[in-house]
């Protein structure tokens, strides 16, 4: 038996999220599809985690088995031409079987791109949140520094979760300001993330900016563990994989 | 009677360019068509000039006369719910009636956009040209400047234009590289345009970029005034008009 460590890209934008799901388009479903054509038997993925509709990916990894032998600098150039133009496998490695794509991840790092404009902004509009607010963005600098290290993120978990440990470590959480002020993006890295995370984190983060909570008010919503007391969850299409480190 | 003046941002990917052509959809019909039934009159826009197939705005530029006297501050609210998401109107200004939106263009600046890819990148597809080349960057950078200037760009310009005078002036080409040197943007700002200048310009660029072309090589290409001996036309999806100047 052979594994393999698939990096993927995807723009997530036609897709239902990344995990396979009956009666709707998923990117694991696609990539499956294509693989087990190519290898002529059944392929199965199993991926760091799931992403939601319309997350993006720059550095998703999966890993699959075979019995086959992958030449492995060449199937990426195959893959371009047989999986659609909005999914693509940029490195693939033979790994030891001991590897996990989900287990094993140490560290994974997310991108949340939001863009301020008062209008519709057609560039962005499946690529980021459009915030038609204005913002403080020196009380937002600020408001990050509340969520590093290792936490309770009860709050800021989807409250459909039912999870019963829901301490997480961010190692780091950085706002970088585009040179014309109309996008912030941040950055978020952590040894794991409960669901809608990374988004609910970032809209408490665009209430600080907009005034809605006081820097005084993060510790007293760590402390509620209560989904209600955070900000809004931001749209998925704002959010990006960006890497997973094992 | 009172003119108008639009700044207008738009995602060229699902249109035939912005100039209204029959039996194709353009930006201009769907612009056209939501002002007509918003003033219930027959609006007709004056655009700084047409922009290609796939070809982005952050900042084009039209005008169009009514006798109505319109909200400025207003309009551009009620036309992010009458248009399509892709289409923006991000500005509305009343101007004098000897404004005209092409020919009182002063400068005009436009973005093109290259990805540096051995794959297929998804997130870039429709809004940048994805390069498969290594490409010295060094050499790219000065090539740059032989474009700055007063030149004839007769080789530099569609083949199928009929144009006697092809003589223009870039005032500046600047290329920046991102921060993760996987992207290089030029931002090119002249007095006028040639049709496909910008695509063929930074075409050449690349070209230089992959050892196709030297540095030497560029003045005798100006010199021939023929189209056949600059580099290829890049694709109208890495380009953007970024702004216009009067």
């Amino acid at each position: 038996m052979n594994r393999y460590k698939l990096t993927i890209s995807y723009d997530g934008t036609a897709y239902f999220g990344f995990q396979r799901q009956p009666n709707v388009n998923t990117i694991q479903e696609v990539l499956e599809g294509v693989l087990s054509r190519k290898f002529g038997e059944e392929i199965n993925l199993i991926a760091s985690g799931r992403t939601d509709t319309g997350v993006h990916a720059f550095g998703q990894v999966a890993h699959f088995d075979t019995e086959k032998v992958v030449d492995c600098d060449r199937l990426p150039f195959e893959l371009d031409k047989l999986l659609p133009a909005d999914i693509a496998v940029t490195e693939i490695e033979k790994v030891d079987l001991d590897f996990h794509a989900r287990f094993g991840a140490k560290s994974k790092t997310y991108l949340y791109r939001v863009y301020l404009s008062k209008h519709n902004a057609p560039l962005y509009r499946n690529y980021t949140s459009v915030c038609y607010y204005m913002l403080d963005v020196e009380q937002m600098e600020k408001a990050c520094q509340y969520f590093v290290g290792e936490h309770d993120f009860r709050s800021f978990m989807s409250a459909d979760e039912s999870i019963k440990n829901s301490v997480r470590e961010i190692y780091e959480l950085r706002m970088e300001r585009s040179a014309d002020g109309k996008e912030l993006d941040f950055f978020v890295s952590g040894n794991g993330f409960l669901r809608n995370m990374v988004r609910v984190i970032v809209g408490t983060i665009v209430d600080v900016g907009r005034g809605r909570f006081s820097l005084d008010d993060l510790p007293k919503i760590f402390a509620a563990k209560d989904r209600t007391q955070a900000g809004k969850t931001l749209e998925g299409k704002g959010l990006y994989l960006v890497k997973v480190e094992y």
